[in-house]
């Protein structure tokens, strides 16, 4: 361990100890209780659980920048599917999502006016009309040869209301 | 919408009509109020806010299938770090992984067995030695170029008795 490292996340390793004093998930199991997979934002003012009456055990969770259907999700939803009980998936993007605003290069000139480096070279997944890709995504969980008993819907998340509504 | 979504997802939805009738979380910021990303699996049986003692708006979530540290999660961090508050990073694995069981052949192998496709064309990220490759995974963002601003560690979240354990 680095000293750096030790320093730099004291207060929620604190908070981790009262929170495995008082541990009540022990008795969990490996598979997702209600068969459920849900690809959202990495945005903080979402809470996956809560805002669908799940419960620790119910769901697997992945989260990215834009709730974004990439290889690395397709990779997760596979195991998901076959080997941890998941025969539906929703895909969650949100409102207010720094994912859609703007296009690509937009992104590029807010993280160089952060400053950040040149980021050209990247591919963030910006996406101009959010429902059209999210549509799109969701065609992709579809069409993937490897999740051929996967049931998918595409949904929005409103940050303001808590509500979720169904695009496909 | 396609008759079939309509009826695979009632009944979260039901429950997010209810999360959203008593919605209490509308004026976050989407900001990191914490400064904290944490990237960790999909698993069902994590809570990645709760384990850590923080709040809806505290922290950006990443998380796929081994808690690994890809070009999505690569992708998901420049944004955070330079657009969304963060500026320290936790990747956190746990005991008990589907990922860290075996090798790649023997995740192929169960995918089969489990009435699945062949998937030996795709790459799963399976880890043999998870100590060893959450430390590689740290290391892969703090050698980014494109992260230099980041504090990043290492960290074992054990499923059974609920506490994080630091490994660089």
């Amino acid at each position: 361990m680095q000293d750096d490292d030790a320093t730099s996340f004291p207060d929620v390793l604190a908070a981790n100890a009262a929170y495995a004093n008082g541990f009540g998930l022990g008795g969990l199991a490996p598979r997702a209780a209600r068969g459920l997979a849900i690809v959202t934002c990495m945005d903080s003012r979402i809470e996956p659980l809560a805002m669908l009456g799940l419960a620790p055990g119910d769901a697997k969770i992945l989260r990215n920048a834009g709730a974004r259907v990439t290889e690395d999700v397709l990779r997760s939803l596979v195991l998901a599917s076959y080997l941890l009980g998941v025969d539906r998936a929703m895909v969650i993007a949100h409102t207010n999502c720094r994912m859609a605003e703007g296009d690509e290069s937009d992104v590029h000139d807010a993280v160089r006016d952060a400053g950040g480096p040149d980021t050209r070279s990247l591919t963030f997944l910006v996406s101009g009309d959010q429902n059209g890709t999210v549509r799109e995504d969701v065609q992709r969980v579809r069409s993937w040869p490897y999740l051929t008993g996967l049931e998918v819907g595409g949904f929005l998340y409103d940050v303001d209301s808590g509500r979720i509504t169904q695009l496909c």
